[in-house]
């Protein structure tokens, strides 16, 4: 069904074929995440291209048609008419795509699709959810920080999760002043900003807790998630996304710490950790049924220290929180 | 030094303006890995633009001039001249550098100036290597695939490693006939195919050990070791790239094994897991003092099993075995 609708929108935009480079594109359209180079050429119906070392994985996995890769110099010909291709690609391989590359069409097919799930997209995101929610509860704070990120990405793998869907922060004390601190060899002070997810079948989760110990955290820690809720109860099909931004931003500014508020509110993820929408100030566009987003203000103030309370939330008449309410309340003396 | 290097080269090259887009690249320059969107524009000198995400990090980290990010329409007046491009970009994105894209210039100058490591690069890889050797003997094989993974993972993360070089292999039983085969949730067999590497500062480790217990799978491991013996012998500065290659592959037909011999012998490595030059039959050129290379010639027997053994190498007069010897006979029994 996801590769009719791939068809159907690249007939809409008259295009004849599409080279597809991405890994995530790939798996989204033939089940496959190539582990080397792979392409994926869309005509009448899609082709997979691997090399010898995936050749085998592939031809056990991959609900498409699998052929060997052909030379760079040959895709040329395994294209026609008006082609489309997305996302990022060397300059010089655009070259072998076509003649004069001023007549590759940019597509946007894949995003589109890709933004609203499928039922069986949502079941794994819930897995991979339940994955990376499981292993919070065994993380260990009683060394360094990078200890405690270990830990929680041993327990996820152990789990099931195929690798943590993006370098797992643990942030503490004034180092949680910067919204993408990398865990350090730093013992656990106090907050601890704890954002992490895992990658079920690739598909990714993604949440934050901040663990507070004294009442000028408590402070921020409650105007956050004031904001987070403002944030989530207006998110419903048919609703302008900015406005969820708005509604975050909002409650932040009016205690007075907007300028410390430095990140949208949150992004659609999927197979990527970053996907359509991005839940901006600046958003277009408005939010659709079964879209999977994050909701997750923070208020970072800098040589003191930043709280960030995130959650995952589908899209629906009745929207859905995929979280589980983890004790968001998590005070903590180390 | 290598910031006069690409300088030079640039200008070599008669190009006034690059935009570098690539994390590994900033790195490289500024020695700041940005964790979010940013980009570095070369004229006379190199500047730095990244989000409010990244500022304060940047501003700790950065050796080069560091600026908020400029939105991307105001991009192309900050470029002049002749204007290079290197690596994977959006076509959208491109458009923005330039009223005709007919014009950008593709420069390799990071990748060459890349391939060849300082001496402050050199004890990054060293470390690095330092880290994954140290965890291989920590690894636990009484359980799943998955279980030993994860328990590598762990080790190398909780002694300084940012995060897995790449996903962790390992496979083995049946599973070890796929040269890339994903650490499953099946219980450990063998032969155990182990591919792992570490990240130290975003430098790179590599290495692969197979452990062994029936007197089939030796008499494969001992081919594969003469093979990367054979190609090691040869590796010295001036040497024709593929005449490594080539040594390993000539081993592995004379026993008659060629045809399962189904990936390069080796590749460089450094910022990322796998950069130039990569030693394959149809390389160009020759190796240079300082290159740091894997040597890792495999047999994937389809239905049966795999063997490779992986080590990382320092071209130089007297070439250097940078991954310790480590009890490479591993025999097994589980």
């Amino acid at each position: 069904m996801k590769n009719e609708e791939i068809l159907n929108q690249l007939s809409y935009e008259n295009i004849d074929s599409m080279f597809v480079f991405k890994p995530e594109n790939i798996k989204y359209i033939s089940d496959f995440y190539p582990s080397s180079f792979a392409y994926l050429i869309i005509n009448e119906e899609p082709v997979l291209y691997v090399n010898s070392i995936d050749k085998e994985s592939a031809e056990n996995q991959s609900t498409i048609e699998t052929r060997d890769i052909a030379r760079l110099s040959e895709v040329k010909d395994l294209l026609n008419g008006n082609i489309a291709i997305e996302g990022s690609l060397e300059f010089n391989l655009l070259k072998f795509l076509t003649d004069d590359i001023n007549n590759l069409k940019v597509s946007h097919v894949f995003e589109d699709c890709r933004k609203t799930k499928t039922k069986e997209e949502i079941s794994k995101i819930r897995k991979s959810i339940s994955i990376a929610q499981d292993a919070i509860t065994q993380i260990d704070f009683t060394s360094t920080e990078k200890y405690a990120a270990a830990s929680l990405e041993f327990d996820m793998m152990i789990n099931g999760s195929i690798k943590p869907a993006f370098d797992t922060i643990v942030a503490s004390g004034t180092r949680s002043s910067s919204p993408h601190s990398e865990a350090s060899m730093n013992r656990v002070e106090t907050p601890i900003v704890v954002d992490w997810g895992a990658t079920y079948d690739y598909y990714c989760s993604d949440m934050t807790r901040t663990f507070i110990e004294t009442e000028r955290q408590e402070e921020i820690w409650n105007i956050v998630l004031e904001a987070q809720k403002a944030a989530i109860d207006t998110i419903a099909p048919g609703v302008e996304i900015f406005d969820v931004d708005k509604a975050a931003r909002d409650v932040i500014s009016e205690y007075g710490y907007g300028e410390y508020f430095i990140h949208s509110t949150g992004h659609g993820f999927g197979l990527d950790i970053h996907e359509a929408p991005n839940v901006s100030y600046n958003a277009k566009g408005v939010l659709e049924k079964n879209m999977v987003i994050t909701a997750e203000p923070g208020i970072y103030i800098p040589g003191e220290f930043g709280v960030r309370i995130e959650d995952d939330v589908l899209v629906g008449k009745n929207s859905e929180v995929l979280t589980k309410n983890l004790d968001k309340k998590l005070e903590f003396t180390l």
